[in-house]
């Protein structure tokens, strides 16, 4: 049975192949493209392919830029000494958003996941450890490495593996606190949570 | 401060512009978009294009096509007394899917909300009366139209003020029934939905 014209049917496979975009949502998405100027999608479609023509990994934290080495790596007013360790691009921008971090990043671009099959050389890893020496970093020795994966399973295994290399190195390595986040209530936190917010507890 | 590089920052933009997809969501699949193989990104591009390009409203029920007229306006097979109005061409896919319906189709795209401020002349209604005459039916006098808007305020509004115009023209005008979903259970059902489900009640 033909029931969408092909091209409009080649359009929901395409919506269709995006993280979290089932059958009916990308229909949906499908047929607002549809009802949009022609002017609007065509930005759309260049911006989709700008991307993929603009867009590289910087050479030295791997985060996605137009520029190489990216803003981060290229910044004279970073502190040098500092590299915060990150799963993806985005959790460097909410560490941003904090504007309290002012060191410089290396983003893994994933984490180990047995279940996955996601190893070690899966990751953005390699290229971490020369950046501890000074010659590799502007002449700056790197001081601390903050660790900040994600606080679960797979966040937490990364972050040890990696503690494990880089403690024989002679540098600080830290992880990001886990506790009960800021404006909730004890009677909603999950018992994880509260467990991780009671062994960091600190004086006051 | 920024944050992304800035032909990401476009893309999540356009993302953005989608309905029901927000700042997060936007962000991922902009990710999503910066990981995927740059062939498949250039066809997803493509196929945006290509509806644009390709898609065109049939000339005369008003459904989204390659060929105008469209697949079920052009068919020998279909039953041609019978029109069915729907509001969005993927409302007549799930008519087709009963396999039961072989008539035709008239496509408002939208249907009636003062509160959205969509009046009769927004919709795609105009084209629906000279349907009505044989010489504009490849000879057929239709029958029947069946008001298949949605089962919503709107939806009905919609379906009286399409059967008030309607009546007069000596066509019969028929409402698909309301009442309990199949396989739902009466516990759970909405008292709206009940109230229909006894007031259509048929003898068994």
């Amino acid at each position: 049975m033909l029931e969408y014209a092909e091209p409009v049917a080649r359009l929901i496979d395409e919506f269709k192949k995006l993280p979290g975009i089932g059958q009916k949502n990308a229909q949906r998405l499908a047929f607002f493209i549809l009802r949009r100027p022609k002017a609007d999608v065509e930005r759309f479609a260049k911006s989709l392919l700008e991307v993929k023509e603009k867009i590289v990994f910087c050479s030295v934290c791997n985060n996605l830029t137009d520029v190489d080495p990216c803003f981060y790596c290229s910044s004279p007013s970073r502190d040098r000494s500092m590299i915060c360790v990150v799963e993806e691009p985005y959790n460097l921008v909410a560490i941003e958003k904090t504007r309290s971090y002012k060191g410089l990043y290396h983003i893994l671009h994933g984490a180990l996941s047995p279940l996955r099959r996601i190893g070690p050389e899966d990751l953005k890893l390699a290229n971490l450890f020369p950046r501890l020496k000074p010659e590799n970093n502007k002449g700056v020795k790197v001081r601390e490495v903050i660790l900040a994966t994600n606080p679960t399973a797979e966040g937490e295994a990364t972050a040890h593996y990696i503690a494990g290399l880089l403690k024989p190195l002679g540098v600080k390595v830290t992880r990001i606190a886990m506790g009960m986040p800021v404006g909730s209530d004890l009677e909603f936190v999950d018992e994880v949570t509260m467990d991780k917010a009671l062994a960091n507890r600190h004086e006051i």
